[in-house]
């Protein structure tokens, strides 16, 4: 039998009863045969309060301090459930991300894992231990404690998973899969039982919240197939994978939204290569990530653009362009008052009819779209945050994903 | 102007008004031209609370694990002391005990440094920041995290100054200063100006809790002056240094207590060296240290032994010794209610009177002496729990040290 990756979200670790639970499911998983990894958020709130601790000493802590307050978080997480399997006569051993070789670049509190040096983790699996890692943190060249942002547990997961090619990687969740629409949104969403890594790319990064985009990323690259699936039951889940889309009838296979964006609108823009280049690269250069681009030529000279960031980099975002814009005459305009809704579907790139039964099931329902993005697998609108919830529900009734394959 | 290592105790940093009295305080010496050092604890009771969260999992969890748990708390406090001197706008870098080459053995949770690898410190200093490592904690050869045991922040700054031949290693606590007695049990005690390394070493081992011994230990070793001073004032404190003993005139410096000791009493044990041997190896080998030891043959083939340990480890010291004892024919009683009572002073070698003035203090006041044991500068007795407060104020009247020097 091969290796299993388990990974378990704050939540999942949240208290000792909970912590046990997780332990037990552990020393079984190990008692059929597998070697078991596990990788562990910090428990419950713990990000939370740290981040809340900081704030009450500085406005704006030194990420790279931020980062070696935060990472404690974790460290706390894999001692407590190191104790727990011991508890329970299973040898095991905790390792923080620096011991577990998850090896990152230098961006603190958003870093990238570069590269898994698996040698620990074989070693100590080998000695017939679990092994614990602490997901969410590494090292940098500099020897330094960078963590990978909210949710790279799961990147952690997928990253470890890859590095010791293992069988499976778990994500272990207080959701029980991958729905094709937010139940709390759509009542009749439906639970998947497979979907593509491009599709679930596009769901993740869309804002349906099981998975980190990067993790599926990491995760497509080296062929991980991911198991998406709920800590407080032993129901199978939604397995992400390399899905054979010749044999798929559907079109669209579920409905995203992201509410964690906010739109930026520049107008009167001088008409150049090099303003749209220096605005973008001194976005990237501090770590903005930007996501919808809409460009719209007002006058041979100058032009109006569109863009979303996330809105916790609002703030940035602004103060960044103020610099660039100095004296010129342009405008800047921010709304936080948006929602992302889209269609995801890894059939749809050879169904022209998509994005039009998009519109019009949004016109029917009344709901302005701002913005639009589409790729080969998703067609994305920004809509009002107010009609979030309508929108939602009026593209999965026009394509009935209710019914399911 | 050097360097100067500052070290600040849990209660010096329990919450943010603290840690930023603190920060004020290291900045201004940054100001005043020293490359600073900062070696800290955890706050205020964070450990206390780490270990009852540990105990909540499992009775007795592996040590490796519990280090790694117990590493969370000082690293949690670099990271915000941190944040508050780069909030007063002073360059500054935390550094975890591993980061900071804090290199110790593999003993966990009462790990001794070996060695101190000052390159990265120096590096940062050498940038104009001031350094802060986290105290109690460093890393094995198996690069694991190691914890010194309670107190052991003081030998991590101690251990750092002899590295970087700091001018002085500053221990900040919350009390003002070495006294010759514990001023809670002897309200006539009074604060001394300079002891000897030899004179406080004793102080420290027998409870005075103000410095860890091996910190002093390691002072001594590499001639570093030790300053004891109080985190809620600006008042010269105590200083620890090699003192020129041809000059002093008293005999006795301070009186000393430790409450953390348990008597072990070995009946009828087998009157040979490998017996006794065997024992105390067998208590070494789980890392127990012994202190107070008696013996006195009862026959030609018997003898009854007496020791002394803290307190936590009696009970791994009774398990040690059943499984010794075996089927063999000695009994073991055990007695956690005494305290350890000493007079010590460096000048105490050329007076041989000492011991007897110290017998009849307690004789005197009806006071019971158990176990006896004597160095060079110091006199111990065990007495009854109950009579600790009485034979510290009789020890203190009789050799008069509330004149002092």
């Amino acid at each position: 039998m091969g290796i299993v990756v388990q990974k378990y979200g704050g939540s999942s670790v949240a208290d000792t009863e909970k912590l046990m639970a997780v332990a037990r499911r552990v020393v079984k998983t190990a008692q059929q045969g597998h070697q078991v990894v596990v990788v562990v958020s910090a428990q419950g709130k713990t990000t939370d309060l740290l981040i809340e601790k900081a704030r009450q000493i500085s406005k704006h802590p030194p990420k790279r301090e931020l980062d070696m307050l935060l990472a404690t978080g974790e460290q706390a997480s894999i001692a407590l459930l190191a104790m727990a399997i011991d508890s329970l006569g299973q040898p095991v051993i905790s390792l923080t991300g620096p011991q577990g070789g998850i090896l990152t670049d230098t961006q603190h509190t958003k870093a990238r894992i570069r590269m898994v040096d698996g040698a620990r983790i074989k070693e100590e699996l080998d000695r017939g231990q679990v092994v614990i890692v602490a997901g969410f943190q590494g090292l940098t060249p500099t020897n330094d404690i960078a963590t990978l942002g909210r949710g790279g547990s799961d990147t952690t997961a997928v990253a470890v998973a890859a590095a010791l090619d293992a069988e499976v990687c778990e994500i272990y969740t207080d959701v029980d899969g991958v729905y094709s629409a937010d139940p709390r949104l759509v009542p009749e969403a439906r639970k998947l039982v497979e979907v593509d890594y491009g599709e679930m790319l596009e769901l993740a990064s869309l804002g349906a919240m099981v998975l980190q985009p990067r993790a599926v990323e990491v995760a497509a690259v080296y062929g991980v197939t991911i198991h998406v699936r709920s800590s407080f039951s032993q129901d199978e889940g939604t397995r992400v994978r390399e899905v054979d889309l010749m044999e798929r009838e559907i079109t669209v296979t579920g409905v995203a939204s992201d509410e964690n964006c906010a739109k930026v609108t520049l107008v009167g823009i001088p008409n150049d290569v090099n303003t749209l280049c220096h605005i973008f690269t001194s976005l990237a250069e501090v770590g903005i990530n930007v996501d919808m681009i809409v460009q719209a030529a007002a006058s041979k000279r100058t032009t109006d653009l569109s863009f979303t960031v996330t809105r916790e980099d609002l703030e940035e975002t602004l103060n960044t362009i103020a610099e660039i814009r100095s004296d010129q005459e342009w405008e800047v305009f921010a709304d936080d008052d948006v929602v992302k809704v889209s269609i995801v579907g890894a059939g749809m790139m050879t169904n022209p009819g998509v994005a039009a039964r998009m519109f019009q099931a949004l016109t029917e329902a009344d709901i302005p779209v701002f913005v639009v993005s589409t790729s080969e697998i998703k067609v994305s609108c920004l809509v009002p945050r107010a009609r979030h919830v309508d929108a939602v529900q009026a593209l999965h009734r026009k394509f009935e994903l209710h019914a399911g394959k």
